[in-house]
């Protein structure tokens, strides 16, 4: 099973025919099966993302790409060009609003609403939107390979890196942001660890990522979300690695709910803490993370574990899938252009 | 079902012709059912405090005493005194050995020791044991009664009160130390409500204190445990308290594992954190909580939920089931005799 998840690919455009069609691995059925699944019309897409078989940032970006050129291949029976592009705009804003936190999705959305602006006819609006999704699956690869070369640089040797939810090849196309990290380290270093914290809810990290590591040979311990200052205080973690969902101009940055608890932790026992994403991650648009909006998502994905009840069934339940962390506690944002601290990150933009 | 909770007995001596038993709530079928266990020997008891269906430091020690009584009326047909004593002795380190990091269990084997050292016969010991026995229960209940109008002086009106794993009725013999404090408050001011953590591995939090407090008809939230940086950060927890398992001399305190974690994004975001727990919980022999015995517990504790496995097989597992909170993060220690800062316990004993 040596690097099994390496060489897969979790979102992949299969080119038929009249179109072709989104496969990508059922992330809800990990660690139990290992299973792909066809979407084939944008509506699944949006129930694909909405329900997280397809999850991470980058991952949903390149679904939204593939939805669209979905819904453009819906459409190619309409005649007229005009009401084709105002339809597929409609189409665009649709999947765009299945998941609002990752501005990821939103960012290869617009790359798909330039291709539909530049192109001049109904068939080559869809084949080549299906050309860009595909462009922006390989560039996804390719990116995260930089951040993981870049950002290998910070990992000490022998070292044990702490990440939260999964921000691995299993939420990109390939690679991943802060496990591709862990991979290029791992490529130099066989002598590095991954503690990997379970991630509660919705349990990425244990599900997701102590399989897509397991799977590739790399040595991964599982926490529990509350345990991180017990093993910081213990000296036992050298570098915490996240990935993002969205960062604000000033590195304010959205992840996984849990993520700015782990880096409170890690300021206070001076363990550096790395954000790794791409630029299609950062939103120069908002100041400040109080203007990222997080998602509140359903109570039972808190009350329930495997659908069964996990506490009483009066309590109330919040549920916000995201938080946000402070820029003032990340020490850097390893992207496909270098480290960048959190304050210049307009440099990554010049 | 209005005060449930308040009005049942978490662990109790049943006085019977010839010495009786201990019954105890099941702690591992909450909130699924809410059954008594009759605890008729000393190996029983151990495993009961062991595998947990009596849990929460205060109850272990009056599980334990319980243990000393029962182990006592088992030796009742020896013939030496100094043999009985020997014997006796033997068991109290062996009920002392199931669980280590609450120091309420040694301090009640302790108190039962001082009572057979007092006695002058076989009968005379295993009778004074039972009477001690029930002399901790019911001054476990006044302890938290006053711990818990101490306590309710810090909680402010309409006040969202943060707590950790069960520090509740359940954890104690009743009213409980944390949730006293709650119960204290709330009897004054309608208005509070609790946030409870889900508390994992043993999802204390989620199964006992949502159980505890929604059967008691005070209002819960449940969070994961990642989630308390997120709600500070929007202001919407006003304190933390939580119960402990060990205080050392300067304040430290080993409580479940998470309550470091909690603490530190207390102190981040200026929420007020406290401890609730009786004297009985402060270990005066030791300096700092770098002396405290931490509990590593079995990896399926993480690994399975209900049973059902949650990650990789594969995956490397370490549980510490506690960890230990710095004296500095710690606003102040509310006892049975008043609050004491961290580095004024010694104020407590005189």
């Amino acid at each position: 099973m040596e690097e099994f998840i390496s060489k897969i690919r979790t979102i992949e455009w299969i080119k038929e025919v009249g179109g072709g069609f989104s496969r990508m691995v059922n992330q809800l059925l990990i660690p139990y099966e290992f299973e792909y699944v066809d979407i084939k019309s944008s509506n699944d897409m949006f129930d694909a993302i909405k329900t997280m078989i397809v999850r991470g940032a980058p991952a949903i970006g390149i679904a939204g790409a593939h939805g669209v050129a979905l819904a453009a291949l819906e459409l190619a029976d309409v005649q007229d060009f005009e009401e084709f592009k105002v339809k597929l705009y409609e189409k665009c804003e649709y999947i765009n609003s299945s998941r609002p936190t990752a501005v990821n999705l939103a960012w290869a959305i617009e790359k798909q609403k330039e291709v539909i602006a530049g192109a001049a006819t109904i068939q080559e609006t869809i084949a080549e939107l299906i050309e860009n999704a595909i462009k922006l699956e390989l560039e996804d690869i390719e990116i995260n390979k930089k951040i993981g070369d870049y950002g290998a640089e910070i990992v000490p040797q022998g070292a044990t890196i702490l990440t939260h939810c999964n921000a691995g090849a299993l939420a990109t196309v390939g690679y991943g942001t802060a496990l591709g990290v862990v991979r290029s380290a791992w490529a130099k270093d066989r002598t590095i660890q991954v503690f990997a914290d379970e991630t509660r809810p919705r349990g990425q990290g244990a599900r997701i990522t102590t399989f897509e590591l397991t799977k590739d040979g790399i040595p991964t311990t599982l926490l529990t979300d509350g345990m991180c200052s017990h093993f910081m205080s213990k000296g036992m973690i050298d570098v915490v690695v996240v990935g993002a969902d969205r960062i604000a101009a000033n590195g304010d940055t959205a992840n996984k709910i849990g993520t700015c608890t782990l880096a409170v932790c890690a300021k206070y026992f001076n363990v550096p803490f790395y954000i790794a994403a791409p630029l299609s991650t950062i939103d120069m648009s908002i100041a400040s993370g109080k203007e990222i909006p997080i998602e509140l998502r359903d109570r039972e994905e808190v009350t329930h574990v495997n659908g069964k009840i996990i506490c009483a069934p009066e309590v109330n339940v919040i549920n916000p899938s995201f938080d946000v962390t402070p820029s003032e506690l990340i020490a850097g944002i390893i992207t496909e252009r270098g480290i960048f601290k959190p304050n210049e990150l307009h440099k990554a933009f010049v």
